[in-house]
């Protein structure tokens, strides 16, 4: 597909209208590109459990997150209603030696590992499947597509993309980098996996390493590498389920316009669809992917029913 | 095991020291029971996944919910920091006609459907292991056994025993049912399943059904079905890796002594170090294993893993 | 004026044609009535202050308050980020002794006592001065006439109206009982007192007291005394700064039309500019003026500068 | 005092002993200081409104707050439950063209302009008047001297001393830069206004202007000018009510010993029983002030009544 700097508007009009999928699972669809996840799919799924070794590909959620104030965002404020002090103090007022703890979260949907529901993001004014965002998200929440409609669905094979290792320095591609399909089928080839209809796809930049290193900075949506714009009619046609990066914003960053912002999420969320994850900790499972060769696996990435939600905390969990 | 309704001190103090697993793992533990899940039973349980069907076993998280501030616990508060509406306006500021939407939320741990972590209850000022309460569990959340602990683990074999559709009438236990370790096993019995080391298991009473229909009315701990204080025994030497139920508060309500709350959550888990869920909604996937008799399945359910906390919540996952 | 109730429609067109301010204070005003409060009469207030006692009239901010969770409105929910029980165990990591508490808090800027700010109500589509409201505010907040505006204003003369005490039995109107410009003026005259412009209007119904004894019920906007929406015509004429009532909802409810939802709040706003104050505690200085008979004061109650909110929660200070 | 800059223990000690009002008015006391601010007090203040032009002294409420997350304070987190956007769209479901706004917020009590309670800061395990902390304030809140009860007091006389604009140069003192007892006489003969029991002192530095021109930086606890340890004699022995200043912290940062945090807080708030206003905005007052000679006014800075608070967000309103 062309990609003219100096023409956003102009390349992601022909993006959404090449690849979008209105209208191809009925008016009413709540669910895009999760359709693609069937049964048949799980049952093949399951026999990737080969060893029972399982992992957990969620950042924590604490003060130490990526999200610094922008836009409102935070990170999590984790505060305690009763905790073991008092207990021992006997302060609770229980009868028979019992002692409580419970605890309260104030947080953005956003903070950190996450899902991006499919009425996170508007390309001109309409939401995914072609309904008019006016009316599809309000200060109520998501009235349509609330995450609570995919919350049995996300659970089946998953394939671990780590073009950090296969073509980056150290494993880690560099700030800007854009990740195009020709990567992409390069990184499954030398893996030797086969991305597939209804799989959630998981790619590795290595940047989450870094930022772990040297701190994300006053902006988490800084510099980052990510997939390229040109990748639209790659996720299109591959006809997969879902997909998430390691990486704050899942495009590269900053974006491949002059004057832009998250052109990517502009055609793939509304118009294709497409569930997209972000801040994904990959490193743990890239590392045993590695040295054992399987970059396929069963992958469950539930998110909380929270009714309207535009978009989830989850902790993925991939079993091998 | 002995029950003195006058006793609950003495009771308690009996239990905790028959069924105690502190030093079972090791002074260092955080996992509690979930060490009896590991991954040869892991991959057994992948075996359980035949039809590729998946349910989610998670209750709604909106105003809708339990918690009506007891404790000053209350339900999700759901807002939004931007919405389809402002974008259809063009109010965001965004180039190229892209418009978003994100989310906050505000919410105690401990609001729908959830795991109590091993921090959340104490014995006499004693946590899980026999730590000292108070330097567990502070104002900066637990320092030691924080459910982030637990946040790779939490896959395996699930069993249901739908103990209202076998002992229940209209497959549902009256309020005040005391489930006993003999109303278990007949149902595993009758259900044609046994539960083994490192299972979770769902027990349904089918009262949530009862509060959809009627409300939860005041206070959501109110007259309850639930486990007995007797089952302690079975919780312990069935090693069992976690249990949860489709309650408010997984024991018996009103609890079986005179003056008591909670008496089991004190054996079980700072003494047993037993992972316990609770306010799960079983009954899509009660009625499916109804019809197609199979009450063991793959189940996810993966906390987040939210540094320091005593609970979490969860969308459980449970593929057939 | 005409009550038609059938007719909210008509009734609330008329009122807010006749009673209407938009550009009395120019185009770009955003203080509404508050423009009546000059410093003149600032100076005037201030000889009002003679024994020098001070009341507070804000109910307290906590769980046990009136939101129930109506339109995801709940109390207040506060919680510590630090205690003393913690510092006592010497858990801080301060040097030389020192021990800290610091607290949390989450809640509707509705929740108990307070001010509705000018973007608080809209007619048709309108916010005050005639302004477009989907642009006056969005869901990043009032960006126009956001209660910061307010920020040093109001303080002055308040006028306490103590309508349950001279009209009501044992101090308290009914509830559902209309408050109309009669009731004031025979009120004011009674108490000897004089209503001017600029003033601070404090009305007291009695209903506070009686939700003490009797809780709020399960929804605070429950039956109630209240202001007449008849009385637009006065809170427009009387040319007062600001009104405030002990009651949820400031107007009579249920309301006076056969199906309507807070009308005079959608001709007082929007078109009055008029600042409303709800659920304000005024039972101690409605003692203390009752007692020495003078029913003005100095009163300061002073907004939060919250950026962009349509309401603030208030502490109002009355001193004779 | 002595100040011996590798011992703050032993100053502290020292300084505590010898201003230490434990008993004073008391062993249930819960005001401390603001004892001194008595009826007649405010009679003579009321004389100080002259001109009837009245200032907010907070401010604002928003993202762009001081607070980066250190010890979980964060900037408070305004959001929208309903809007104008979505009212002008018909889309909330009230009848007669009724539309409405209502909003939420999450902050920390210490986020902005504020007032320390009487439980914000512990001595050795000890709160105000000796009290031991572990009882005082639990993960419940302050249960003896929370900020409540001062909800009616905080109405008196304020005095500002810019030191700012006395002694620093364009009106601002540099960081680290250690207010003396020497200072505050200073500043209080040049302008002409002395300070008296019961007052509410207000100590200008100009740092607050410096912050709003290059920003807080990572902490707002940083370097800043403030008052020095050796000021507590002055604190005790002037009987004032209350003080504040415009900077994050009250006392000179760093703080005067070699290792040490908030030394002065340690005497004056668990010792002295001290109200201490922090991050206050003394600017346009200051100017006015500097413009028409009179340091001396009536000020309210009425804290939120939230139960068991040890802190409070305030909007003073002084007026001259």
């Amino acid at each position: 597909m062309t990609l003219d700097r100096t023409d956003p508007e102009g390349s992601i009009a022909e993006a959404a209208k090449a690849y979008s999928n209105w209208g191809r699972w009925g008016a009413d669809d709540v669910l895009g590109t999760l359709n693609f996840l069937d049964e048949a799919r799980r049952r093949e799924a399951a026999t990737l459990i080969r060893r029972g070794v399982s992992f957990s590909l969620a950042q924590s959620f604490d003060m130490d997150g990526p999200q610094k104030g922008w836009r409102r965002r935070t990170n999590p404020v984790h505060t305690m209603l009763d905790t073991g002090t008092d207990a021992a103090l006997g302060l609770q007022g229980f009868p028979h030696g019992l002692g409580g703890a419970d605890d309260v979260i104030a947080m953005p949907l956003q903070c950190s590992t996450q899902w991006d529901g499919l009425g996170h993001i508007f390309d001109h004014g309409k939401a995914w499947n072609g309904r008019d965002a006016a009316k599809t998200v309000t200060s109520e929440g998501d009235l349509v597509t609330g995450i609570e409609h995919m919350a049995p669905h996300v659970a089946g094979r998953g394939v671990l993309l780590d073009v950090g290792r296969t073509i980056g320095e150290d494993g880690e591609l560099p700030d800007g980098f854009a990740i195009t399909e020709e990567h992409l089928t390069a990184t499954a080839g030398a893996q030797g996996v086969t991305v597939g209809r209804g799989d959630i796809v998981l790619v590795r930049t290595g940047q989450l390493a870094r930022t772990r290193r040297d701190g994300w900075g006053d902006y988490a949506g800084g510099a980052a590498p990510g997939l390229s714009f040109t990748t639209a009619g790659w996720l299109h046609g591959s006809e997969i389920a879902a997909i998430a990066t390691d990486t704050w914003g899942f495009e590269v960053r900053p974006n491949e316009f002059d004057v832009a912002f998250q052109p990517l999420h502009q055609v793939a969320i509304p118009n294709i669809g497409l569930l997209i994850g972000e801040m994904w900790d990959l490193e743990a499972l890239a590392a045993d992917c590695a040295a054992d060769g399987a970059y396929a696996f069963w992958l469950t990435a539930a998110p909380l029913p929270i009714t309207g939600a535009v978009g989830s905390p989850i902790n993925p969990i991939a079993v091998k």
